[in-house]
C-alpha cells in the first residue's frame, strides 16, 4: 500500500511537472507571437489552453481521490493540497497567455509602436521565476524558492513604468491608443505571471517548512495598475 | 469525537459566511466611494483588505488540520476543500474591491466624466450573483447556485460594452484619458468579481453534486478584455 501511494505522490509531482512545461511555452510562445507578429502561432497558444484546463481538473480529481483513500498525513498531506494550489496557478498562467495571444493579435493589424524591449523582459524574468518556483517544488530547495519571492517586485516596478510611458504616449499621440491599450494588457499580463510564479515559491516554502508566508511583507503584496 | 467533528464544519462555514460578508461589503464600499466620491470610504476599503487576507490564511489553517486529523471522506472532504477554494475567491474579491477603492481616489481628483450607469448595474449583478452563491452553499439549493452561473456572461457584455466606449471617448477626447483608464481598470475588476461569483456557484455544484462543471461550457469562460 506505501508503495502505491509514493507512486501516487510521483505521479502528481510528475504532472505538475508537466503543467509547468505546458505554461512555460504557453507564456513564451505568446511572447514570441506578439514579437515576430506571428498569427498562426498566436492562434495555437489560444487553442492549447485548454489543455491547461483539464489538466487542472484531473489535478485535483487526483488530490482528492488521495486524500479519500489514504488519508495522509504531515508532509504527503501538504504535497497534496500544494499540488492543487500550484496547478491552479498554472492554469491561470495559461489564461494570461492566452490574453497575451489575443492582444498580440490585435497589435500585428497595425504598424509596431516602437521596439519592444520592457516586454520581453519581464517575460523572462517571470519565466525564470516559474522555473525556479517548479525546480525549487521538485527539489525541495527552499532558499531558490525564498530567492524567487523579491524578484516579483523588479517585474512590478517594470509594469509600472512602462503603464506610465503608455499613458503618456496615448496623451501625446491619440493614434496610438488601441496600440497603448493591448500593450498596457500584456504588460498587466506579464506582472500576474510573476504573481503566480510568486505564489508558486510561497506554495513550496508552506510545503516544506509548514509556515505559511502569504500576506507576510515576504511576498510581493498584489501591486496596482 | 463526531460531534466535534460536526462542530468543526459548522465553524468552516461559519468563517465562509463571514468572509463572504466582508467581501460583499468591499465591494459595496468600494462603489459608494466611488460614486459618492468619498476618500475616507475608499481608503478604509484599502485598509480592511488585510482582515480578509488573515482569513483566507486561517481558513486553510483550519481546514489542513481538519483534513489531518479527522481524514473526512466524501461530502465531509468536499466540503473542506470547496471552502478553501471559496475562500481563495472571497479574498480576491476583497482584492478586487481595494483596486477599486484605489482608482476611486484617483478619479476623485478630477471632475467627473459622466454620470456612472453601467459601473453600479456591474457591481449590483456582481453582488447578488455572489450572494446567490453563498446562499446555495449555505442551503445546498443547487439550482440556485447553477442559476448563478449564466448571469457572469451579462456581466461580461457590460463590461466590455463600457470597455468600448470608453476606448472611443478616449480618442475623442484626449483629455480624458486618465479618467477613462480609471474607469476601465474598474469595470475589469467588476468583471472579475462576477468571475468570482462564478467560480464559488460551481464548487457549489461540485460540493453537492460530486461533479466537476468548470470550463465544460455550463460556466462562463474567462473573457477578454
Amino acid at each position: 500500500m506505501q508503495r502505491h501511494f509514493d507512486q501516487d505522490l510521483a505521479d502528481i509531482k510528475q504532472k505538475l511537472l508537466t503543467m509547468g512545461g505546458l505554461a512555460e511555452a504557453a507564456v513564451t510562445n505568446a511572447i514570441k507571437a506578439l514579437l515576430n507578429r506571428d498569427d498562426d502561432l498566436a492562434r495555437k497558444v489560444k487553442e492549447d489552453d485548454n489543455v491547461l484546463d483539464r489538466f487542472e481538473i484531473e489535478m485535483d480529481e487526483m488530490g482528492i481521490a488521495l486524500l479519500a483513500l489514504k488519508a495522509p498525513l504531515a508532509s504527503d498531506l501538504r504535497l497534496i493540497t500544494v499540488a492543487m494550489k500550484i496547478s491552479a496557478d498554472l492554469e491561470r498562467v495559461g489564461d494570461e497567455a492566452t490574453t497575451i495571444a489575443r492582444r498580440a493579435l490585435e497589435l500585428s493589424q497595425e504598424p509596431q509602436l516602437k521596439p519592444y524591449v520592457d516586454i520581453p523582459r519581464m517575460a523572462d524574468l517571470g519565466l525564470s521565476m516559474l522555473k525556479d518556483g517548479l525546480d525549487s517544488f521538485v527539489n525541495g530547495a527552499v532558499p531558490k524558492a525564498l530567492a524567487v519571492i523579491p524578484r516579483d517586485k523588479e517585474v512590478d516596478a517594470i509594469n509600472k513604468q512602462l503603464q506610465r510611458e503608455l499613458v503618456s504616449y496615448m496623451i501625446e499621440r491619440p493614434s496610438t491608443i488601441t496600440r497603448c491599450l493591448n500593450l498596457m494588457v500584456i504588460s498587466k499580463s506579464l506582472e500576474r505571471i510573476a504573481d503566480h510564479a510568486t505564489n508558486i515559491a510561497e506554495e513550496v516554502v508552506y510545503l516544506y517548512e509548514g509556515r505559511d508566508i502569504r500576506h507576510s511583507g515576504k511576498s510581493g503584496a498584489p501591486q496596482e495598475p
